[in-house]
Protein backbone atom coordinates (compact mmCIF):
# COMPACT_ATOMS: atom_id res chain seq x y z
CA UNK A 1 0.00 0.00 0.00
CA UNK A 2 1.25 3.11 -1.06
CA UNK A 3 2.24 5.45 2.39
CA UNK A 4 3.14 9.51 1.96
CA UNK A 5 3.39 10.09 6.14
CA UNK A 6 5.32 8.93 8.89
CA UNK A 7 2.21 6.97 11.40
CA UNK A 8 4.54 7.91 14.03
CA UNK A 9 5.85 11.46 13.87
CA UNK A 10 3.45 12.91 10.45
CA UNK A 11 6.59 13.65 8.42
CA UNK A 12 7.12 12.62 4.54
CA UNK A 13 7.99 9.18 4.23
CA UNK A 14 10.96 8.21 1.07
CA UNK A 15 11.76 4.77 -0.49
CA UNK A 16 15.41 3.03 0.50
CA UNK A 17 16.68 -0.24 1.22
CA UNK A 18 17.58 0.37 4.78
CA UNK A 19 21.53 -1.33 5.93
CA UNK A 20 21.37 -4.51 6.62
CA UNK A 21 19.07 -5.36 4.14
CA UNK A 22 18.29 -6.04 0.51
CA UNK A 23 14.94 -4.80 -0.14
CA UNK A 24 13.09 -1.01 -0.37
CA UNK A 25 11.11 0.24 2.54
CA UNK A 26 9.57 3.55 3.68
CA UNK A 27 11.44 5.24 5.86
CA UNK A 28 10.68 8.51 8.01
CA UNK A 29 12.80 11.87 6.89
CA UNK A 30 11.77 13.01 10.15
CA UNK A 31 12.39 10.76 12.65
CA UNK A 32 13.80 7.62 10.63
CA UNK A 33 11.39 5.19 11.61
CA UNK A 34 11.77 2.08 8.75
CA UNK A 35 8.02 1.03 8.08
CA UNK A 36 8.18 -3.02 7.03
CA UNK A 37 4.74 -3.57 4.81
CA UNK A 38 4.23 -7.46 5.25
CA UNK A 39 1.38 -10.31 3.64
CA UNK A 40 -1.97 -10.48 5.78
CA UNK A 41 -3.64 -13.46 6.90
CA UNK A 42 -6.52 -14.90 5.77
CA UNK A 43 -8.22 -17.59 7.66
CA UNK A 44 -11.63 -19.70 7.19
CA UNK A 45 -13.18 -23.06 7.16
CA UNK A 46 -15.49 -25.59 5.79
CA UNK A 47 -18.22 -26.07 8.17
CA UNK A 48 -19.58 -29.70 8.10
CA UNK A 49 -23.12 -31.01 9.11
CA UNK A 50 -23.79 -34.62 8.22
CA UNK A 51 -23.01 -35.05 4.26
CA UNK A 52 -23.11 -31.25 3.82
CA UNK A 53 -21.23 -27.94 4.04
CA UNK A 54 -22.04 -24.68 4.84
CA UNK A 55 -21.67 -21.69 1.90
CA UNK A 56 -22.68 -17.72 1.85
CA UNK A 57 -23.36 -15.24 -0.52
CA UNK A 58 -21.42 -12.50 -0.13
CA UNK A 59 -22.86 -9.25 0.26
CA UNK A 60 -20.08 -6.74 0.54
CA UNK A 61 -17.75 -6.57 -2.19
CA UNK A 62 -15.58 -7.75 -4.07
CA UNK A 63 -17.65 -11.06 -5.77
CA UNK A 64 -20.95 -9.61 -4.38
CA UNK A 65 -23.32 -12.29 -4.87
CA UNK A 66 -20.92 -15.13 -5.70
CA UNK A 67 -20.52 -17.75 -2.64
CA UNK A 68 -17.59 -18.29 -0.48
CA UNK A 69 -16.52 -20.19 2.67
CA UNK A 70 -16.56 -18.15 5.85
CA UNK A 71 -13.31 -16.94 6.19
CA UNK A 72 -11.67 -13.35 6.92
CA UNK A 73 -8.37 -11.08 7.47
CA UNK A 74 -7.42 -12.68 10.94
CA UNK A 75 -6.72 -9.74 14.12
CA UNK A 76 -4.36 -9.21 16.61
CA UNK A 77 -4.41 -10.98 20.06
CA UNK A 78 -6.48 -14.11 18.56
CA UNK A 79 -5.05 -16.77 17.09
CA UNK A 80 -5.38 -18.54 13.27
CA UNK A 81 -8.19 -21.08 14.54
CA UNK A 82 -10.03 -18.61 16.50
CA UNK A 83 -10.03 -16.24 13.89
CA UNK A 84 -11.19 -18.82 11.65
CA UNK A 85 -14.25 -19.50 14.35
CA UNK A 86 -14.70 -15.88 14.70
CA UNK A 87 -15.34 -15.39 11.09
CA UNK A 88 -18.00 -17.92 10.78
CA UNK A 89 -19.79 -16.58 13.32
CA UNK A 90 -19.78 -13.10 11.99
CA UNK A 91 -20.69 -14.52 8.40
CA UNK A 92 -22.88 -16.98 8.91
CA UNK A 93 -23.86 -16.89 12.87
CA UNK A 94 -22.10 -20.27 12.88
CA UNK A 95 -20.88 -22.34 15.96
CA UNK A 96 -17.72 -24.33 14.28
CA UNK A 97 -16.21 -26.92 17.12
CA UNK A 98 -13.40 -30.00 16.70
CA UNK A 99 -11.26 -27.73 14.07
CA UNK A 100 -8.87 -29.11 12.49
CA UNK A 101 -6.21 -27.42 9.69
CA UNK A 102 -6.83 -28.58 6.14
CA UNK A 103 -4.76 -26.24 4.00
CA UNK A 104 -2.55 -23.25 3.70
CA UNK A 105 -2.70 -21.19 0.20
CA UNK A 106 0.06 -18.57 -0.57
CA UNK A 107 -1.00 -15.41 -2.68
CA UNK A 108 1.78 -14.14 -3.22
CA UNK A 109 0.23 -11.22 -6.31
CA UNK A 110 -2.19 -10.15 -3.48
CA UNK A 111 -0.04 -10.15 -0.71
CA UNK A 112 -1.85 -12.93 0.93
CA UNK A 113 -1.90 -16.67 3.11
CA UNK A 114 -5.13 -18.20 3.60
CA UNK A 115 -5.50 -20.40 6.13
CA UNK A 116 -8.76 -23.24 6.01
CA UNK A 117 -9.69 -25.66 8.87
CA UNK A 118 -12.87 -28.19 8.34
CA UNK A 119 -14.71 -28.08 11.53
CA UNK A 120 -18.33 -29.26 12.63
CA UNK A 121 -21.47 -26.83 12.40
CA UNK A 122 -22.73 -27.05 15.71
CA UNK A 123 -26.59 -28.32 15.30
CA UNK A 124 -26.38 -27.46 11.66
CA UNK A 125 -27.53 -24.00 12.65
CA UNK A 126 -26.52 -20.68 10.46
CA UNK A 127 -28.03 -17.52 9.45
CA UNK A 128 -26.45 -15.03 7.49
CA UNK A 129 -24.83 -12.76 9.19
CA UNK A 130 -24.18 -8.87 8.56
CA UNK A 131 -21.92 -9.76 5.27
CA UNK A 132 -23.32 -12.40 3.90
CA UNK A 133 -27.09 -12.30 1.61
CA UNK A 134 -28.10 -16.21 2.37
CA UNK A 135 -25.86 -19.31 3.87
CA UNK A 136 -26.34 -22.57 3.04
CA UNK A 137 -26.18 -26.17 3.65
CA UNK A 138 -25.09 -27.85 0.08
CA UNK A 139 -23.96 -31.53 -1.07
CA UNK A 140 -21.56 -31.62 -3.74
CA UNK A 141 -24.12 -31.42 -6.39
CA UNK A 142 -25.45 -28.38 -5.15
CA UNK A 143 -22.04 -26.84 -4.91
CA UNK A 144 -22.52 -23.51 -7.27
CA UNK A 145 -18.84 -24.28 -8.94
CA UNK A 146 -18.97 -20.99 -11.46
CA UNK A 147 -20.57 -18.98 -9.10
CA UNK A 148 -17.80 -19.09 -6.17
CA UNK A 149 -15.83 -15.86 -5.39
CA UNK A 150 -12.39 -16.85 -5.22
CA UNK A 151 -9.92 -19.10 -6.37
CA UNK A 152 -8.76 -20.31 -3.12
CA UNK A 153 -12.36 -21.55 -2.28
CA UNK A 154 -12.74 -23.38 -5.68
CA UNK A 155 -9.45 -24.84 -4.65
CA UNK A 156 -10.29 -25.51 -1.22
CA UNK A 157 -13.47 -27.35 -2.14
CA UNK A 158 -12.03 -29.74 -5.33
CA UNK A 159 -8.98 -30.90 -2.50
CA UNK A 160 -12.42 -30.99 0.01
CA UNK A 161 -14.29 -33.40 -2.09
CA UNK A 162 -11.39 -35.69 -3.24
CA UNK A 163 -9.98 -36.02 0.46
CA UNK A 164 -13.64 -37.02 1.45
CA UNK A 165 -13.84 -39.57 -1.84
CA UNK A 166 -10.78 -41.16 -1.99
CA UNK A 167 -7.67 -40.75 0.72
CA UNK A 168 -8.91 -39.16 3.87
CA UNK A 169 -8.33 -35.86 5.06
CA UNK A 170 -4.45 -34.85 5.05
CA UNK A 171 -3.25 -31.15 5.50
CA UNK A 172 -2.56 -29.43 2.06
CA UNK A 173 -0.31 -26.65 1.00
CA UNK A 174 0.18 -24.53 -2.28
CA UNK A 175 0.45 -21.44 -4.20
CA UNK A 176 -2.02 -19.75 -6.37
CA UNK A 177 -0.54 -16.90 -8.57
CA UNK A 178 -1.32 -15.29 -11.86
CA UNK A 179 -0.06 -15.45 -15.37
CA UNK A 180 1.11 -12.93 -17.27
CA UNK A 181 -2.09 -13.59 -19.75
CA UNK A 182 -4.10 -12.86 -16.60
CA UNK A 183 -5.08 -16.66 -15.81
CA UNK A 184 -4.52 -18.83 -12.35
CA UNK A 185 -1.93 -20.91 -11.72
CA UNK A 186 -1.73 -23.65 -8.79
CA UNK A 187 0.83 -25.54 -7.31
CA UNK A 188 0.23 -27.60 -4.52
CA UNK A 189 2.72 -29.36 -3.08
CA UNK A 190 0.93 -31.77 -0.76
CA UNK B 1 1.70 -0.60 17.10
CA UNK B 2 0.55 2.92 18.27
CA UNK B 3 -0.43 5.06 15.21
CA UNK B 4 -0.32 8.52 15.36
CA UNK B 5 -0.94 9.92 11.88
CA UNK B 6 -2.16 8.84 8.63
CA UNK B 7 0.19 7.39 6.39
CA UNK B 8 -2.38 8.40 2.98
CA UNK B 9 -2.64 12.42 4.53
CA UNK B 10 -0.62 12.99 7.29
CA UNK B 11 -3.51 14.18 9.20
CA UNK B 12 -4.12 12.77 13.29
CA UNK B 13 -5.32 9.34 13.37
CA UNK B 14 -8.48 9.00 16.68
CA UNK B 15 -9.82 5.30 17.35
CA UNK B 16 -13.22 3.84 17.31
CA UNK B 17 -15.12 1.18 15.64
CA UNK B 18 -15.79 1.75 12.34
CA UNK B 19 -19.80 1.06 11.26
CA UNK B 20 -20.07 -3.03 10.31
CA UNK B 21 -16.67 -3.59 12.51
CA UNK B 22 -16.81 -4.80 15.97
CA UNK B 23 -13.22 -3.76 17.12
CA UNK B 24 -11.56 -0.54 17.58
CA UNK B 25 -9.33 0.91 14.93
CA UNK B 26 -7.14 3.55 13.82
CA UNK B 27 -9.22 6.07 11.44
CA UNK B 28 -8.01 9.14 10.23
CA UNK B 29 -9.71 12.65 10.78
CA UNK B 30 -8.87 14.15 7.23
CA UNK B 31 -9.32 11.46 4.90
CA UNK B 32 -11.50 9.02 7.07
CA UNK B 33 -9.17 6.14 5.84
CA UNK B 34 -9.30 2.84 8.16
CA UNK B 35 -6.33 1.93 9.30
CA UNK B 36 -6.37 -1.88 9.75
CA UNK B 37 -3.40 -4.10 11.87
CA UNK B 38 -3.02 -7.40 11.58
CA UNK B 39 -0.72 -10.25 12.62
CA UNK B 40 2.48 -10.86 10.72
CA UNK B 41 3.66 -14.02 9.72
CA UNK B 42 7.28 -15.58 10.40
CA UNK B 43 8.59 -18.50 8.58
CA UNK B 44 11.27 -20.79 8.53
CA UNK B 45 12.73 -24.37 8.36
CA UNK B 46 14.48 -26.97 10.06
CA UNK B 47 17.60 -27.74 7.32
CA UNK B 48 18.34 -31.71 7.31
CA UNK B 49 21.74 -32.97 6.55
CA UNK B 50 21.72 -36.55 7.08
CA UNK B 51 21.37 -37.14 10.78
CA UNK B 52 22.05 -33.30 11.57
CA UNK B 53 20.23 -30.09 11.44
CA UNK B 54 21.58 -26.80 11.15
CA UNK B 55 21.03 -24.28 13.89
CA UNK B 56 22.13 -20.39 13.81
CA UNK B 57 23.51 -18.27 16.41
CA UNK B 58 21.70 -15.07 16.19
CA UNK B 59 24.08 -11.82 15.90
CA UNK B 60 20.96 -9.65 15.97
CA UNK B 61 18.05 -8.75 19.15
CA UNK B 62 16.21 -9.80 20.29
CA UNK B 63 18.05 -13.01 22.00
CA UNK B 64 22.13 -12.24 20.44
CA UNK B 65 24.19 -15.22 21.01
CA UNK B 66 21.08 -17.28 22.06
CA UNK B 67 20.21 -20.40 19.03
CA UNK B 68 17.45 -20.54 16.65
CA UNK B 69 16.18 -22.26 13.54
CA UNK B 70 16.58 -19.76 10.32
CA UNK B 71 13.12 -17.67 10.24
CA UNK B 72 11.79 -14.34 9.63
CA UNK B 73 8.93 -11.91 8.65
CA UNK B 74 7.30 -13.12 5.34
CA UNK B 75 7.73 -10.46 2.60
CA UNK B 76 5.22 -8.79 0.66
CA UNK B 77 5.62 -10.94 -3.13
CA UNK B 78 6.46 -13.88 -2.22
CA UNK B 79 5.18 -17.59 -0.94
CA UNK B 80 5.22 -18.86 2.19
CA UNK B 81 7.59 -21.06 1.46
CA UNK B 82 9.75 -19.14 -0.83
CA UNK B 83 9.93 -16.95 2.55
CA UNK B 84 11.22 -19.79 4.68
CA UNK B 85 14.05 -20.38 2.07
CA UNK B 86 14.83 -17.20 1.77
CA UNK B 87 15.55 -17.01 4.90
CA UNK B 88 17.73 -19.62 5.16
CA UNK B 89 19.50 -17.97 2.69
CA UNK B 90 19.88 -14.68 4.33
CA UNK B 91 21.05 -16.32 7.85
CA UNK B 92 22.91 -19.13 6.76
CA UNK B 93 24.11 -18.99 3.16
CA UNK B 94 22.02 -22.39 3.03
CA UNK B 95 20.29 -23.71 -0.18
CA UNK B 96 17.13 -25.87 0.98
CA UNK B 97 15.44 -27.86 -1.00
CA UNK B 98 12.41 -30.30 -1.12
CA UNK B 99 10.89 -28.41 1.53
CA UNK B 100 7.54 -29.41 3.27
CA UNK B 101 5.24 -28.05 5.52
CA UNK B 102 5.39 -28.62 9.06
CA UNK B 103 4.10 -26.81 11.82
CA UNK B 104 2.09 -23.49 12.25
CA UNK B 105 1.68 -22.20 15.55
CA UNK B 106 -0.29 -19.11 16.29
CA UNK B 107 1.38 -16.43 19.14
CA UNK B 108 -1.09 -14.73 19.93
CA UNK B 109 0.16 -12.25 22.61
CA UNK B 110 2.78 -10.85 20.41
CA UNK B 111 0.29 -10.77 17.20
CA UNK B 112 2.01 -13.65 14.62
CA UNK B 113 1.79 -16.50 13.03
CA UNK B 114 5.57 -19.08 12.44
CA UNK B 115 5.08 -21.44 9.84
CA UNK B 116 7.99 -24.05 9.92
CA UNK B 117 9.10 -26.52 7.10
CA UNK B 118 11.88 -29.25 6.70
CA UNK B 119 13.76 -29.37 4.17
CA UNK B 120 17.56 -30.84 2.51
CA UNK B 121 20.20 -28.40 2.92
CA UNK B 122 22.06 -28.75 -0.38
CA UNK B 123 25.33 -30.59 -0.15
CA UNK B 124 25.23 -29.66 3.62
CA UNK B 125 26.71 -26.66 3.03
CA UNK B 126 26.30 -23.59 5.36
CA UNK B 127 28.27 -20.25 6.72
CA UNK B 128 27.34 -17.40 9.28
CA UNK B 129 24.91 -14.66 7.12
CA UNK B 130 24.73 -11.31 8.09
CA UNK B 131 22.30 -11.98 11.14
CA UNK B 132 24.63 -15.08 13.09
CA UNK B 133 27.36 -15.39 14.63
CA UNK B 134 28.06 -19.38 13.69
CA UNK B 135 26.02 -22.01 12.25
CA UNK B 136 26.19 -25.45 13.05
CA UNK B 137 24.80 -28.82 12.28
CA UNK B 138 24.18 -30.81 15.70
CA UNK B 139 22.46 -33.98 16.22
CA UNK B 140 20.19 -34.41 18.81
CA UNK B 141 22.58 -34.70 21.42
CA UNK B 142 23.69 -31.32 20.81
CA UNK B 143 21.36 -29.57 20.31
CA UNK B 144 21.76 -26.66 22.96
CA UNK B 145 18.37 -26.98 24.40
CA UNK B 146 18.56 -24.27 27.36
CA UNK B 147 19.94 -21.87 24.64
CA UNK B 148 17.02 -21.74 22.49
CA UNK B 149 16.32 -17.84 21.58
CA UNK B 150 12.09 -18.56 21.56
CA UNK B 151 9.70 -21.13 22.64
CA UNK B 152 8.68 -21.65 19.43
CA UNK B 153 11.86 -23.00 18.14
CA UNK B 154 12.08 -25.52 21.46
CA UNK B 155 8.51 -26.71 20.66
CA UNK B 156 9.25 -27.40 16.47
CA UNK B 157 12.50 -29.33 17.99
CA UNK B 158 10.61 -31.25 20.29
CA UNK B 159 8.01 -32.23 17.69
CA UNK B 160 10.53 -32.91 15.40
CA UNK B 161 12.72 -35.10 17.06
CA UNK B 162 9.49 -37.05 18.47
CA UNK B 163 8.36 -37.24 14.91
CA UNK B 164 11.94 -38.55 13.87
CA UNK B 165 11.79 -41.12 16.69
CA UNK B 166 8.22 -42.61 16.23
CA UNK B 167 5.56 -41.94 14.50
CA UNK B 168 6.86 -40.50 11.24
CA UNK B 169 6.35 -36.87 9.88
CA UNK B 170 2.67 -34.88 10.16
CA UNK B 171 1.60 -31.20 9.98
CA UNK B 172 1.05 -29.84 13.66
CA UNK B 173 -0.31 -26.92 14.11
CA UNK B 174 -0.65 -25.20 17.98
CA UNK B 175 -1.03 -22.02 19.98
CA UNK B 176 1.47 -20.39 22.19
CA UNK B 177 0.83 -17.88 24.74
CA UNK B 178 1.65 -16.29 28.16
CA UNK B 179 0.07 -16.83 31.06
CA UNK B 180 -1.19 -13.92 33.59
CA UNK B 181 2.41 -15.50 35.79
CA UNK B 182 4.24 -14.93 32.18
CA UNK B 183 4.80 -18.31 32.08
CA UNK B 184 4.91 -20.18 28.45
CA UNK B 185 1.58 -22.05 27.67
CA UNK B 186 1.91 -24.62 24.72
CA UNK B 187 -1.52 -26.05 23.09
CA UNK B 188 -1.08 -28.25 20.26
CA UNK B 189 -4.00 -29.54 18.31
CA UNK B 190 -2.04 -31.96 15.93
Amino acid sequence: MTMNYCTLCGSKVYRKIPAGDNRQRYICAGCGLVHYQNPKVVTGCIPEWRNKILLCKRAIEPRYGLWTLPAGFMENGESNMQGAAREAMEEANADIRDMSLYCVFSIPHINQIYTMYRGQLHEGRASPGYESLEVELVDKDEVPWDELAFPVVRETLKLYYRDLEQVGFNVHYGEISRTAEGDIDIAMFS
